[in-house]
Order: C-alpha cells, then structure tokens, then sequence
C-alpha cells in the first residue's frame, strides 16, 4: 500500500503541476491568438494603429515585444499631423479633407531605393479618382477638366518608384490638388520635389509632409479673412498657398535631426527666386493648417530652418 | 496490482480532462482581463471607441456581448459624423477643427430628463477656453472680445441640466462660435434650440448633430468662392452659416426614425421667418460640412424633411 500512496502522491503532485502550466499556457495561447489577430488589423486601420499603444498596454503582460515592423508603423514613425479620415497607400498615408475634397496632409518617407529612377516600370499612371472616397466627398476627373489648373501630385510621383503601384497610387486625385501650372507645378513646385529627392541622395532617410493651405489675408477695414475658389461639381478647393514640411534622420548614431518648412504660393513663381526664399517657420505652418508635425520629435532639439543658404546645410548637416 | 492500475487509469483520464479544463480556464481568465481593459479604454478614446468593432471581434470567441453600455456608446450610437480630433465630453461628443479653432460638430442625445430646467443647480457657468487643446489650436477668450460676435453654443446649454457638469461642459471655448447676436443668437437660433427641447418633450429621445458652415457663393465671372472672416489673434473663423440636423427616435417598436436638417446664415434674421424656411436637404450639408450624419441609418428607410408644417410633424410622427 505504501506504493499506492507515493504514486497518489507523486501523480498529485504532478497534477497540480500540470494544471498550473496548462492554465498558464492556455492564458498564452489565448495572448498569442488575441494578439496576432489585433496586429493584423492594426497593420490595416490607420485609426487602429493610432490607438495601438494603449491596446498594446491590454496586451504586455507577456512580453513587450508588441510592435511588428509594417509600412505605415515606418511611415509614420514620428506621429500623425492629423486625424481627419486617415488612408493608408501602398507607399504613403493621407488625411482627406471631405469638405474641400482636398487632402490635409500627405506623409511620405523616402529612401534611395524609392526615388531610384526606373522608368521602363513606371509605365503609364493615368489619374484617376479614388472610389473609396464616397461619393459625396469625392473629386473626380471632370472637375479639374478646363478649369485652368494642373492637377498638382502632393507626393510627387517622382518619389515613388520601387513599385509599380507606389507610383501608380499617387495618381489617385486624393493626393492632387488644383495647382496653377505655369511657373508652379512645372516650376518652382518641381524645384522644390527635385529638392527633396536631393536631399534623399544625400542623407540617405528623408520624412516629407506635404499639403495645402487656406491662408487668410488682410481685407479692407483691416480684418482678417480666408478667400479661395472652388472648382467643378463636386466643388474642389483651389489652395491659395502650399506647404512642405521635410526632416531629415542623421546618419549618425543618435543625431539629431534637421527640419524645415517652405511655402509657397499656389500662383506664377518667377524662375530666379531661390527655394530658400519660401522658407517658414513650422509653427507657422502649424497655426495655418491646424496639423502638428513630428509630434514624436521635441522642437527644442531641432536645429535647422536657420539657414543662410542650401549648401550650408549640406556642409553642416549629415 | 490491479487497484494501483486502475487508480492510475482513473488519475490520467482524470489529468487530462483537469489539464484541458486548466487551458480553457486560463484561456477565458487572460480573455476575459484582456477585455476588461480594452472596454475601460474603449469607453474613454473616442478613436478607441471608434476602431472598437474591429478589436471586439477579437474577442468574441467565448460570447458575442462585448458592448458594455457606457455613455460615449448612447450618444454615437448611429455613427460619427467625421474623425477629426474628437474628445468627449461630460454629456455631448465634438470633432474639433484646429485649422478654424471652431468645432466641426457637435453631437448630443437628448431625452426629457438632460433638459428639465434646474436653475438652482445650473448656478454660474463661465465661458472658458479648453486647455487640453494644443495652444496653437486653441481659441482664448480674448478672441471674441470686441469682435462684434456672440460666442454662441453649438450644444445648447439648456440641454445639459442633468448634472452640473453636464451644463458646465458646453460653456467651453470648444463648443463655442462666432455667431452674429441680434437677430440670430438672440433670436432664430435660439428658436431653434427651443424646437429641439420641444421635440424632445413631444417624442422623449432626439439625437442632435449642430456645426459651422462656410459655404461656397459665386463670385463675379460665375466662379464659386469661400470667403470667411477670421478674429482675434488666434484667427477664429466666422462661419457663414450654422446646420442642426434633428433625429428623432419613434416611440414604436421597430418604428421609423424622423430625420431633418436646418441651415440658417450666420446674419440677423428678421423675425416673422418660421423656422421651416431654414429646413434643407441633409444631403447638401453634408456635401458642403463633408460630414455624413447618423450613418447607422439608411437613408432611405427615413421619411420626414418634407414635412410642409411643423403640427404636421407632430400630428403624423410619435
């Protein structure tokens, strides 16, 4: 009998064990399971990736491990300017402006590999309008036909070439605005994306924000007012100005980082005006368009926008 | 030999079912702490909230009821208007606009109890601005003074008096426009809340969606323009028109919901005008708000708008 009684008691022993590590794996599977699901959305939604940090929180009681690496976490590595009807690309993220059937903002994040020319699979990207918009926040075609504007890219296709559909997504009117052509959109405005790729070639990781703004002027009587036209059936807004927001990461180990702002007028630009002329303070741009740029960065531990002149930035900087 | 063999039998069947009991066990408890964190935030983000469908179905593997009654849940119940920067408020939801410093709507629900004037309890509510927007978004009580405008309620105060923070809630700069005061504040804005109130006495629960329009209007060479006026040094915009769209739930089981919109201009209104001049077509503010209202609901199961009279409404509807 005294076997019987050291099997029993080893076998509870084991029991209690067993059923320990079994509650503590089931409590895992269930983690795990949970948890794969949850990425899977929040790699989809870029509202459910906005709030991911709190869910995440729910879901650290195992590890802290939480945050696959996706093209929208890499895009938007330093926050969302705003929230206003967030679409996630295949190679940038926008915010949609459902009442000017413009976009707030466009968010970029550039390396060599995607500005590297490859025209033979570039191929033809005809515009077109994105019909996950509904249709009455929606721009189409015929809106932009004869009104006197490009249909201006805010991500430059320029920027988007590693895939085919990279290139052809910015083709969406989601991302286009109406610009005025000559002297902007195939002028100073081109500079300006030719800049950016510049500086991509140069410091290798580049962030660019890009979007429209509505900026109000001096009336008579001395008030303030905000003036643009609209074009079309769906009534598209005509921005009176433009803004690029660009960060450039360091190469170095814990560098900081170099931010400027430019913006310029959606109008004839004469050819001899340097780029550095439409320079702007970031919190002005803020103010205007009621966006926040690089959230995640302290502003105090930027340099930068301080600049007398390109090459200066490029000897200093990198 | 044989009672320690069947002991050991009866132990091992007995271990395995406690060991699967066990895993269960440990996959509902990690299941349901899991959830219950998630639903703590869910109901205080609004964008938690918002994304919550999607995350509950993760968690709909035991049971299906994962939607605790919480307040935020009542008030959107049929959808939200847009996405952009909401925050909750003690009794009504708003989407706050940081590029005009004005809301771009306000939502409410409305049943006989919120509005029950109280006067005693209401005591002294002062206007304030609210500090938990970014001060580059924020309007300030020194923008309205010696504007010439009212700050006028897009909740209306009278609609809050269940608790007194309720009331308190709408005295913020947030839930405040710009509004012309004679003629339109002082008078068929104000008759206009005070339908909404009757509506509710009449009906017992109304769903209330109020914000600023700016409004498009043609401009000489038959363009079409926006033009607003912007004051103080925070540049808060001065919409041209104010929307209420109105839903009214149906007593009746399964009974259908009463649905109508009024824009009224931003400008004294002479005071024989009834109110249902103002109706519009809910379509057409959301076309010019670029907000889609109770979007739970089909349009198209919605009779009302059409109504040629007010008792009309109330002789047919309830």
């Amino acid at each position: 009998m005294d076997t019987k009684w050291q099997l029993l008691g080893f076998s509870l022993v084991l029991g209690v064990t067993a059923l320990s590590l079994s509650f503590v794996g089931g409590m895992y599977f269930q983690h795990h399971d949970a948890k794969r699901r949850l990425q899977e959305i929040i790699q989809k939604d870029p509202y459910a990736y906005y709030v991911s940090p709190k869910i995440n929180e729910v879901f650290c009681f195992f590890e802290s491990q939480c945050n696959a690496d996706h093209r929208m976490r890499q895009i938007m590595k330093y926050g969302f300017p705003g929230l206003d009807d967030l679409r996630l690309y295949s190679d940038f993220v926008l915010s949609y402006d459902r009442r000017n059937r413009v976009a707030h903002w466009v968010c970029e994040h550039l390396q060599v590999d995607n500005i590297q020319s490859n025209r033979s699979r570039r191929g033809h990207n005809p515009y077109q309008a994105d019909m996950s918009v509904p249709s009455t926040f929606r721009s189409e075609l015929t809106d932009y036909r004869r009104s006197g504007f490009d249909r201006g890219h805010l991500a430059a296709a320029g920027n988007h070439h590693l895939q085919q559909n990279h290139c052809q997504d910015t083709f969406f009117l989601t991302n286009i605005a109406p610009q005025i052509g000559q002297g902007f959109n195939r002028g100073a405005w081109n500079n300006l994306e030719r800049y950016v790729r510049h500086l991509v070639h140069r410091f290798g990781s580049v962030y660019v924000c890009t979007g429209p703004l509505y900026k109000p002027k001096q009336r008579s009587g001395g008030k303030l007012g905000v003036e643009y036209e609209m074009i079309g059936l769906n009534m598209v807004a005509v921005p009176t100005h433009f803004f690029k927001v660009i960060m450039v990461e360091s190469k170095l180990h814990l560098g900081k980082p170099y931010m400027e702002g430019y913006v310029l007028p959606n109008a004839p630009i004469p050819d001899g005006l340097p780029l550095r002329s439409f320079l702007c303070d970031i919190r002005e741009i803020e103010h205007y368009a009621g966006l926040k740029f690089f959230d995640g960065l302290r502003r105090s531990a930027l340099f930068g926008s301080n600049y007398p002149s390109e090459s200066q930035v490029f000897r200093d900087f990198g």
